[in-house]
């Protein structure tokens, strides 16, 4: 029985830093991206508290996001993109979530869009699509929910397809300039996808999202009456076969999640220390000065604080793992993805639990005026809560029992 | 309120990896110290069940670790040693604590003594003792415990000290070359470090360690009677300032405890992963065919490997962290080396956590076969109950909870 | 050193269940009002999750239970209430808890401010406040939190005091016919408790409570606007002696606490339930045919029905121990009263861990439908976390912990 | 959907109360052989330790349980037996397992031994083999381990059977007086349950258990060769039908792990609070005089002991539900039967939780004294992870999780 490999790499930490994966982007323009977006959340944080309560559509939030430059993160240089690494871009979306988990998520989602024309375009639909979004700094958004059977693409005489049926949970539609779509071919039941503007003739993108929580990140549903998909649209066709190269995009996909839970207990915890700090008063039975000085509190902040940094970790080196894949030349082995997605997976799982028990632990350090609903500091566990449930954490760590055990690879799903 | 300078680092992960502290030792020359390291541990664990059960002294492990060359490890190459990274020495130290905790735990601690003399000697005292060192193998032990205040030093009116009284705790002090040893001044109570030869008259080094787990480390206690300590032997005199620099030696002797928890928990699993594909009888209720094809069989695994995969990429991190302090030029501030020390107190609260666990779960997985006594699987649990107990693990909680409260750093201690 | 008595007389089951607490009320009328809680708790339910949202005073629900009978639960037979018994009116807050822990909470705040009335005051009082409670159905609030000291009480040249200053967290207060109310002594800082209607001049009865959870308990603030306070209402004078019987008081206080998480559980289980039952689908990996036969789903229900049930078990046990001494003639002795805390403390732990794990695991469980926002899931959560800030958890465990080592009881207070 | 009626059932306590299962044994009478259990603990305390490290078998403490009157426990008063209720024989097995786990096991099974007679005998082989076991005193061992299908049952021409081959996991079965032994039927593969004597010719009891734990249980394997087993030995023949009451064993030897468990977490603790409050040193940065002062010792405390009562108390509430059905007159349906199985896995699950973690926990509490190799400490951990392999707890967790969602009992199997 083969160890996995992963362990046996772990423990050479000297040999692992000396060849860093070469990805795009200089460590000082990471740096600069990193600052706006902390201006960016600074910005967001000022209303997020009633952008929640009230939901709906970001639109102004929307404009900040189209004005600081981020929607270019992930398009190439050569492009006219920005040209950062996806462990850049999930910095970003990690920073935003500390504040505002619904917006970093529409703009996660976009850039899930441009790796999807990255990883299934032609390179002539690829400079076409890419450049017209840098031009015109496109917003996208998401039709793609494979659980969701019913939207069916029916072939085109003239090529191309006509897809007809309904859609949920398409993240950050509401407003989208493009959409990556798709739906499951009648004849064979394969999946196609494909790329169309927001406006094309038939969708009709129904901004109903009413959740408990990522209230505003536009997740409601699209029908498609008949909408004409040309084959200059489609990005994979029922009949073309799946490379390794394409399944990056679940490891993609989940690293978003990865990084809007650990930005959200992120958040949680600055949240928390501000009002421990601020607000809470000591416990008469304590015996101290301030809330702060409770050994209990101080032992709680403490067990968060390495379960958050545990995470953080787990978060960075799922990123580097994908980007050393995605920016590479040449083909992928199997196996070389199937690291990729463990390392996503274990990411995956830390980062779900901290989301949840920070937003909940919130409360414990932060004392009673935690729970005045002006603040609405519900919405740290209800953003986690809400998105926690995109697909079940037990199969995430079944995925990880099975490759600790005989090192199997997770098979490739649009989920793992 | 400043937030946790590390938090905000995090964040950074392409800037980060863009400039890897400069550490001794090339990829390459790390990767054959590693092979090696697995050589050896493959050696120890032909004998390690057995020897846990007679538990004593291991004189023809410590003679192969002695041919191994890995007592060089620590060694500055310009001194004729092998110059590697604290990173690379806890690599080797975890890989044979897979096999072999207790001999993992005497070269550890062997590290640990020639990192106390690059740390508080003079540089001649360095090239001195670290020469002998490298040209005679010496093999060092260790009679500093702290907490055991009962040995005493005296002034002797020719300089240095005469140390009397008796100390417990003196991990591979049977067979020891050299020891460093440590009393409290008789008229400051301050501490005296010194180095002296293991067959200094007076010594009495009992091999009186007789303990559930760790069986092999001659932990036992020592009784100083009267021993002459000249000034040449002195490394940290009774009226000396204590520095920053020399506050990094309780970073290093906690990353000893770090790693040998994550090595033990490896090891833990990597047993659970033989017996559950050899031995283990799948339950008749799971209906399926093998053990490891049970559902909850995965699961555990699957946690049990997030956890150890935290707790990996935790203890990494803060072996590169002190690596960048401990090889650089110049001062160190306060804030640097507590950066280094919450970086520490992250990786031993997880490893501390996944030691025990795994070395429990290790019995869930494996089916009934492994209580067979032969076997003598609970030494990974005894192993880790018993070294878990150095120094309690509610306080490392305490301190890292301070901190991400109010960015406050642990208060330098041989413990912190 | 002797073990705690707790513990030795749990070994004796058969013993224990031969004498069982000699408390009012027969079996039969305690299963009456049992199915009239079950009842009113089904029509409670039919509204509750509008009701979250809207927040406010719940006028409608007041009246269901004013005609329910539930009124009289507490008040003596003897005085033409139902005389019913701690533990069987737990059983009915518990049940009112599972569909709506807001107003389960005002008639719980109610039956504990009868209690009040019964354990300090005179018995001339007792008569005459609980008859016309019988007589008028009287509803009563509360406005005793002794956290806060705002409210001061100057001694009155006719006998009785005045009371001056704000309180908080005065539940049940809007509409309340009666209330029990508190101040701190302006002479000697020693606490004053009276009994004064609803309507007394100068009470401002705010109706400002807006909290995340809870919402509809009326838990605002009361302004004491030199409210008079006659002899003949006060309950415990500023000189009086605090007897141990009157620390019954804390001990039902936390049982109300108690008995609201345990219901709060039984709601989110019995909700997890249905939607599980109904609306999960099954994931694609499990290969079920329905979300109830996935073995991980299965597994944590489980998980939490054991959780749920030890919860239940040591509420039940608590309400016991507090009956045998609540109706017991004579005096009660130290440890009387600390056993029963203690048994009480017991299950105020495993209530408040199981609210929580309850409220957020529903969401795992019942799959992504329950996110939806018109069915207010979170509710069982919020109002779980915001009731469970009432007094910090840790030093419920500080208390146990102490009485595990040594047997010590805790210092009887306001909260333990 | 019909919610569990335990769980409904739970929410009467007051007339549950009133309506106790009538079991035999007065509350006097219980009391006594408590104290009879306290007695012989109390001895068997005094060598456990050192019989720990020596393994093998318990000859002095056998005759010690043969002269204390406990093994009459079980048996009718009307045979000339003490008549004790379940309750009362497992208050008596949690008793000796807070001493000595392994001559705890050996009582607890020799009563296994006679509810297998009393469920599965005739009313005439009953009378003979239990008035013979009370006349002579008979000590029982079991041959039964289901999971062993290696022993086979040939049908003999003079009826009765003629068993051959292997049969592991025989507890208690060196120095048995009287065995019940089981093979799978040659033909039909059915269960085959006898009654013989220790000395039955072919009977090859080898007295080899050597594990980790529970040492002195003498679980070690028999052979049978070609060992005649009489019709009149026979309790369940291949072709007879199995009961709803026969079904009552499993529940019955499930009792025995659970009082098995909850002993040795009780004995930890009892072993903690010794060593905490006589030997352990407080830590510098608790700044307190004793470690039971320590702040984070008295929550680990808190924490422990609330475990433990939930298991005390589930286990109180099993025994007592199968009491009601094992002492009652009439048949049992299933569901009655299936109430009793999920009280059972109740608190199985949580008595197994607590013990491991009791075990383990005594070592942060106790100090670094508790490594001490003659004291052998490890030993309630080394019993309670050997003995709680018996069967895998998730499965007992899916059992009653399918319970906690729809009502369905676990099936009855000699483990469930």
């Amino acid at each position: 029985m083969a160890a996995p490999r992963t362990a046996a790499d772990l423990s050479a930490p000297a040999a692992a830093q000396s060849t860093p994966p070469r990805t795009p982007g200089s460590a000082d323009e990471a740096a600069d991206w990193l600052a706006i977006a902390d201006d960016v959340a600074a910005r967001l944080d000022i209303t997020a508290a009633e952008r929640d309560a009230v939901g709906g559509h970001a639109a102004a939030e929307r404009a900040l996001i189209r004005g600081s430059g981020l929607l270019d993160l992930s398009i190439p240089a050569a492009i006219g993109g920005a040209g950062q690494s996806w462990a850049t871009i999930h910095g970003v979306v990690r920073r935003l979530a500390r504040a505002d988990s619904a917006v970093a998520h529409v703009l996660a989602f976009h850039h899930l869009q441009i790796a999807t024309v990255m990883l299934y375009a032609t390179p002539d639909q690829q400079r076409r699509l890419l450049q017209r979004t840098v031009r015109e700094n496109l917003f996208w958004g998401n039709a793609l929910n494979p659980r969701d059977r019913r939207c069916r693409a029916y072939r085109h005489p003239s090529g191309g397809y006509v897809f007809n049926g309904d859609k949920s949970f398409c993240s950050g539609s509401v407003d989208a300039d493009y959409l990556t779509v798709s739906a499951y071919d009648e004849a064979s039941d394969a999946l196609v996808i494909a790329a169309i503007p927001g406006d094309r003739a038939g969708l009709d993108i129904r901004g109903d999202w009413d959740a408990i929580g990522q209230r505003q990140t536009d997740s409601g549903s699209i029908g498609f009456n008949r909408v004409r998909i040309t084959a200059e649209d489609v990005l994979l066709a029922a009949d073309a076969p799946t490379t390794t190269r394409h399944q990056l995009r679940s490891c993609l996909a989940q690293l978003v999640l990865v990084n809007l839970y650990v930005g959200l207990a992120e958040g949680a915890l600055a949240t928390a220390r501000e009002m421990t700090t601020t607000r809470a008063r000591p416990w008469a039975a304590a015996d101290v000065e301030a809330a702060i000085d409770d050994p209990y509190v101080q032992h709680r902040y403490g067990r968060l604080w390495v379960r958050l940094r545990a995470a953080q970790l787990l978060a960075n080196h799922a990123a580097q793992a994908v980007d050393a894949l995605f920016f590479r030349d040449g083909s992928i082995s199997a196996a070389e993805r199937g690291d990729a997605a463990i390392a996503v997976a274990e990411a995956k799982v830390a980062a779900h639990d901290i989301s949840l028990e920070a937003g909940s632990e919130l409360f414990e350090l932060g004392g009673t005026a935690t729970v005045a609903r002006p603040r609405h500091l519900d919405r740290f566990w209800r953003n986690a809560r809400t998105h926690t449930l995109h697909d079940p954490v037990d199969y995430k760590l079944r995925d990880l029992g099975r490759w600790a055990i005989s090192g199997t690879y997770p098979e490739p799903t649009s989920y793992s």
